[in-house]
């Protein structure tokens, strides 16, 4: 089925103004909660939510087998659940729905109370996150770190460059961007104790991300393949992996970590559709070895999206400390829910999967404080004169990320977080 | 509120067997299906299933805060989330209506309908797993892997004494006893290989475990103490963490296991609520050095449960080849659930932690083939002469436990599942 949606030639009869991260070919999904409606699916059009259970209600999706009631829910999933191809004809109406040729919802005035203003609405974590797992899939970002605490001439760990490495990460600990976040306690071990503390995190740190959502997959024991594996992706959004790294360093050796991440992961409400990204689609960077079969791909299956990281704090304006891109990854999304389900492994509708921190080739792309500041050397300035090895209590870490081509402009919106003092 | 329902005197007007693990006394909690009713919530008695859906249309449950669509789910979730309290209050009030002194239910033969025979139903997984968490706290079992794949003489990590070592595992798939296990595929690296293959697993284990599954706990950014944490724990079953040892030994550096554990973990069906084992509380092993101050406890947090593993095959009965004891965990559940939450990690109703492989102190009391064979080096000896050095195609695992004193003996039922070959 055709993304009509995505036209670059369409313009809406809303408003959308000329640098809006989100005109008509965007329209990512996300849950707004109103004092009226309480919860509800809606579209973003520019600075507009589209209430799509009153869409529903007006008739606009009788015949693509949604409802009413598929919108009115805490979440996006009673929606995914509908499919790939559901979904896209469903954004693909909604793009007709919104267009300058159309006539219905246009000309039929009574039905604009499912436009609300998105500054009169709160936005809410879009997804029931089943599991949520994290990657590590930025050669630059593993390399870093293997410079940094392993051995420099040996930076890369021998399964790097073969498998596409993950583990699983704390899904009742994702919350939405503009949850605080509060700065987490735990053991660390100082390098001259014979034995750990108990104390605040000294050194809690972002991970510039991004994260896909899935739809449901296969039955355990069956694996999708990575021509198949778009077909099971309804969209990214852009994820903030806080972690502590002192807790870390303690924790993760055997088995990796633990609480130097589940204290919180901070993703973004609107979930661009991977529908929408398609014309952004570019090669990912040539891999060497050669993969295994099963991790094999073609076509463009890595996406070109801006991204940057910015730190703000109470009496200082925000700093832009990163500027990465999705694009930078070493494995792509495809290779990651191949390798993810070769074993039989089954993922659900609204899993998660992080990208693991995105890492740029120079110094001022990296994605996370500690390769930023290089493990403290390297001090980040700020504007009022401030330094920053870490993140300090009251900071609000603010990541964005959009696509641009021929003048279109498809946003993430941010992902924006406080780290209050430790209770 | 006192657990009226463990009064070692009380006796059913059901018949039970006197050897049965479901007395009175246990009264665990389950999902069941029949084509009549689909899923359902029941508590085993003796050879029987009580339907709580038509109990509580009965009216038994009106005073206590249940409705009967609580029970009428495909999971045990909306009953748990009416808390601890409310939970023990209707096993109380269970109790009292199975027991020999009742009149309401035991002479209204009419509503026996709501007794069903075990055979005549089909076992479901019981919970919507959240989060599944999989701890590593035995320490002999701890010991044995680090002898045989460290250092004899440093075998147990820096960290493990000091921290209830545990990492995330995969929600998606937990299966219910019954369910096949496929044998995994994925990727391998021979020792005398300089790359590694795509192959099936040659080395596919089970982990005999047990797992505790959580209420509702604190909003996240908030902990939970270990004098609290038994407050939080609905109940415990039986869990056989599956392993593939050498897709584990390629990809664990240093994230953790991944593919190596998430094709599939088996629980047993009955859960046993804490309250159940309350009579069976014993003292934890002494902890030397001293645990740090979040992780001290009082009272007796250790249970006393009797393990054992069996492997059969289709032309081989049944060979035990571990007999195990919850006991001997060196962390226990408060002492868990107190570490993870301690960075304010929030855990929900219906989250699954692991115990981590349960060995005790002699060879015949280790919880894997992996230190049973002692890394393939002495081969379990089946009935029929063959030999295990790991789980062989269409070999079952079975997983027991129960408690027993004073005559009365409080299970678990089983864990049982086939190794179907790879795809």
């Amino acid at each position: 089925m055709q993304i009509t949606a995505n036209n670059p030639e369409l313009r809406s009869w809303i408003s959308v103004a000329p640098d809006s991260e989100f005109p008509i070919q965007n329209l990512p999904f996300g849950i707004f909660e109103t004092a009226q409606h309480g919860k509800r699916a809606g579209v973003r059009i520019g600075d507009f939510v589209l209430d799509l259970a009153q869409m529903a209600q007006f008739g606009y999706f009788d015949d693509l087998g949604f409802v009413a009631s598929d919108f009115s829910q805490d979440y996006l999933n009673p929606m995914m659940r509908r499919g790939k191809l559901a979904v896209r004809a469903l954004r693909n109406r909604i793009s007709e729905l919104l267009a300058t040729a159309n006539h219905s919802f246009r000309l039929n005035e009574s039905q604009h109370v499912a436009l609300l203003p998105v500054a009169n609405v709160e936005m809410c974590l879009p997804v029931q996150i089943g599991d949520y797992t994290d990657f590590y899939s930025s050669k630059e970002h593993a390399t870093n770190v293997g410079i940094m605490f392993r051995d420099p001439a040996n930076a890369l760990l021998p399964n790097w460059l073969w498998i596409p490495v993950g583990y699983h990460g704390r899904a009742s600990s994702v919350i939405a961007s503009g949850h605080p976040v509060v700065r987490p306690k735990g053991q660390i071990k100082p390098d001259d104790n014979a034995a750990p503390i108990f104390a605040a995190s000294r050194q809690v740190d972002f991970e510039l991300e991004m994260g896909f959502l899935t739809f449901d997959g296969k039955p355990i024991g069956e694996s999708i393949s990575t021509a198949e594996a778009e077909d099971y992706i309804f969209g990214l959004c852009l994820f903030n992996d806080w972690s502590a790294r002192d807790i870390q360093k303690w924790e993760y050796v055997p088995l990796g970590p633990f609480l130097a991440k589940n204290f919180a992961s901070s993703m973004s409400c609107w979930i661009v559709t991977l529908d929408a990204l398609q014309p952004f689609a570019c090669p990912t960077p040539a891999q060497d070895p050669e993969v295994l079969s099963y991790l094999q791909f073609e076509g463009n299956k890595s996406y070109d999206i801006h991204l940057e990281v910015a730190i703000e704090a109470p009496s200082c304006p925000e700093q832009v400390v990163s500027r990465s891109n999705f694009k930078y990854m070493y494995w792509n999304m495809a290779q990651q829910l191949a390798h993810h389900t070769v074993n039989g492994c089954n993922i659900r509708c609204g899993d998660l999967m992080g990208s693991g921190t995105i890492s740029g080739p120079t110094p001022d792309s990296y994605g996370s404080m500690l390769e930023l500041a290089w493990k403290g050397t390297k001090p980040i300035q700020m504007p009022d004169g401030s330094e920053r090895r870490f993140i300090q209590d009251n900071d609000t870490v603010i990541m964005r990320g959009h696509c641009a081509q021929n003048g279109i402009k498809i946003g993430f919106g941010e992902v924006k977080s406080i780290l209050l003092p430790a209770h």
